[in-house]
């Protein structure tokens, strides 16, 4: 088997087999088979596309690269979650408890943020004393306790894929909805969880602007998960403005404990109660609705803020920080961003607004930089608001003026303004489960 | 500037700009694009192509990058000619000869062959004691002295192509009009020639086997001269058949010697002709039908073989050789092919001739093999022609019985035959001039 012909396979649109992917993947991750060789593919995967079958085979093969986890000593139904990314996401830290509460077990590997806000993991450890790297056995062990864990991600997972990303990342071969559900559904797979629910966001602060684009790649990765054995599906959701209130790290924390006391914004509420209720619909195989009944139930019942409470125990961190914000450790600087004119706010670039709160310092501009966890943008107002001229709709928290004042510089810039309010874009466009 | 930007543009399908081509071409030849880059650029041009303002960028680019041969101090009109290759092509060996018997300077760098049969330099260096080597200073001596020298081409022509051109061999993106078209054309402007006369094949033995590519590439090449200021223009011909009835080294001189004595075969006469006169049409402005005349009359008294002469003697070689064939050295095997029946030859497959040449020694079947000059093949029949069965149709001839064997077996599967004589294919196919 030679790439060459691999190569002109995929240029001509044909088919790659199981086996000649598998020789794809195995040669590259092994560097038998050159950069060069591996560019020139994902250009021509790029214009050509895959099938589902390639995408499943592929996705399967960049998981077995490295080390899978197995769970299964864990027992029971282990669910994990993705997002694709945006401005203010902080679900997993109220659907997944909500997971654990209904019974499901929660074994989560999650990544760093890398540009925009923290990763979920960066957002944890804004509670003061919170452990994510925990050993294998301590993981299991935090599981076996409370239910739930999120440690961060071990960098052995999928190494092809690591390999293959890096790649694309320097020859425009980034979006490619194959490549990109193989690449996310890659480390998915190795991290063992045998129910995987999904969220596919798109608007201005998502990868995927389109919704066309988005429905694809979320049907994409059902597909993959569905293909290797995982129960799969996913919801796709409006990221046209951010979640909730809170951009930052330390003040998400907070506003998904808020919300798993019952007194969140009522998107992010909405989409933990979905993302939960997927989950358990798919492990449980039971219809949606009753799924959802449940899902409301441990939010307001406190048992999902009860596992949180026991993960955050069990990990290390300050109960006392959990329990009572006025006693943590505010920001040094905070600046109140004022409405310039009378006006309804008719749209937000949210990837403007996710910038906006890297330079407070709540994201990282480069690989090395530290983030802050006490940074970040609270938002007063949203899309569909009406603010009277000087009337405060954002509050910047940065540890000196400077940067409190670039983050909120560029907060105004990314919001429109105008007389009437504009149309509301729903937040949930869509739920995709196995055909 | 960056490479990843000008990937992404032309994976859109925008054209890059003339500066943005220079930035590629430099960087890569540098080293400063690394080749994964570079591989992913040409998969986007095999699939958005390029414009003929970036092809005809792309070609100088890549003529700049290494040494560029000023043809000035031998005054007069320069003249080059290219065949884009194929099966019994021996015509640079008349119609240069003729070109410099009409008066214009022919100063020509030839390469070798790879695979099939030798290139024209492996064909000229089976004439005893010819040098195709020769320095620089030779070169234009010899070109002063008899109006015509053909050498090897120097490895410093087009380094840039040279680089781009091993890349696409391992990448599957060899097949894009822009970048063959840049590729060849990069060289003959290196080489310095004001005059550039093309011959496209397309059929069975040719490289392009579609007729409407082989015409999408000579209109592509001739536009990338005249944008470069060299007088190009370009002959679609028929290569579904071996031109000529003579396959290998010493045995196509030997014919190309009796087409200039004008006892050739004639369709290589009509091609010579043709060539010669587009090259002296385009040169001096003059109608092609004046031009014509001129060729044959070069051809009919005489001229053209003088001028063949001479180089030969000016090149080192041996004029015996060249006026008594009885004297030149003979292949030790000379196995005579036969017709299995009565029949039509309805087709050959000219590719399959041309490994069947090789498999007798006459090409190389790896950049390191060596050529026999005395191997290769002697059609009698052509396609059209009738043979009776146990009637010789080729004569094969090698240093042993095992590698004539060999040709002559690959030669009788590469033929069909028939009842009846196949529809005839003109040998010219069209003629592309500057818009």
């Amino acid at each position: 088997m030679r790439m060459y012909d691999l190569i002109t396979k995929k240029k001509q649109g044909e088919e790659l087999s199981s086996q000649e992917i598998a020789f794809m993947v195995e040669g590259y991750t092994k560097g038998e088979i050159p950069d060069y060789q591996m560019s020139a593919m994902c250009m021509a995967i790029c214009f050509k596309g895959m099938s589902h079958r390639e995408t499943a085979d592929l996705t399967q093969c960049m998981a077995q690269s490295g080390a899978q986890v197995d769970l299964s000593p864990l027992g029971g139904l282990t669910v994990d979650k993705h997002s694709t990314g945006g401005v203010g996401d902080k679900t997993t830290l109220v659907a997944e408890p909500m997971a654990a509460a209904c019974g499901l077990t929660v074994a989560k590997m999650s990544g760093r943020g890398l540009g925009f806000t923290g990763g979920t993991i960066d957002k944890l450890e804004s509670i003061p004393g919170f452990r994510t790297d925990l050993s294998q056995q301590e993981f299991f062990n935090v599981v076996k306790q409370a239910g739930i864990a999120v440690v961060g991600q071990s960098a052995d997972l999928a190494p092809a894929d690591k390999k293959m990303y890096a790649l694309r990342d320097v020859t425009a071969t980034v979006d490619s909805i194959p490549l990109i559900a193989s690449s996310i559904m890659s480390k998915k797979l190795a991290a063992g969880a045998s129910v995987i629910e999904l969220d596919v966001k798109c608007g201005s602060g998502a990868f995927m602007q389109d919704r066309d684009q988005a429905e694809l790649l979320a049907k994409t990765m059902v597909e993959i998960g569905c293909r290797n054995g995982r129960d799969t599906s996913a919801w796709i959701t409006n990221m046209d403005q951010p979640l909730g209130y809170a951009i930052g790290n330390s003040i998400e924390v907070n506003e998904a404990i808020e919300t798993l006391q019952g007194n969140g914004p009522e998107d992010l509420k909405e989409l933990c109660v979905c993302l939960c209720a997927g989950a358990f619909s798919t492990a449980k195989n039971i219809p949606l609705d009753v799924a959802r009944e449940r899902a409301l139930q441990v939010l307001n019942d406190g048992s999902a803020l009860q596992k949180f409470r026991q993960m955050v125990a069990a990990q290390g961190g300050d109960l006392e920080w959990v329990d009572h914000p006025e006693k943590r450790e505010k920001a040094a600087v905070c600046l109140e961003v004022k409405a310039p004119a009378d006006g309804y706010i008719t749209h937000m670039d949210t990837a403007a607004v996710g910038v906006a709160s890297m330079l407070t310092g709540a994201g990282r501009e480069t690989k090395e930089s530290t983030i802050d966890p006490l940074a970040g943008i609270l938002l007063i107002k949203k899309t569909g608001d009406f603010a009277a001229a000087g009337e405060t709709i954002a509050k910047v928290y940065a540890s000196d003026t400077a940067k409190a004042q670039a983050g909120g510089n560029k907060l105004l810039s990314a919001i429109s303004w105008g007389d009437k309010p504009a149309p509301h874009i729903p937040l949930i466009l869509g739920h995709i489960t196995a055909e």
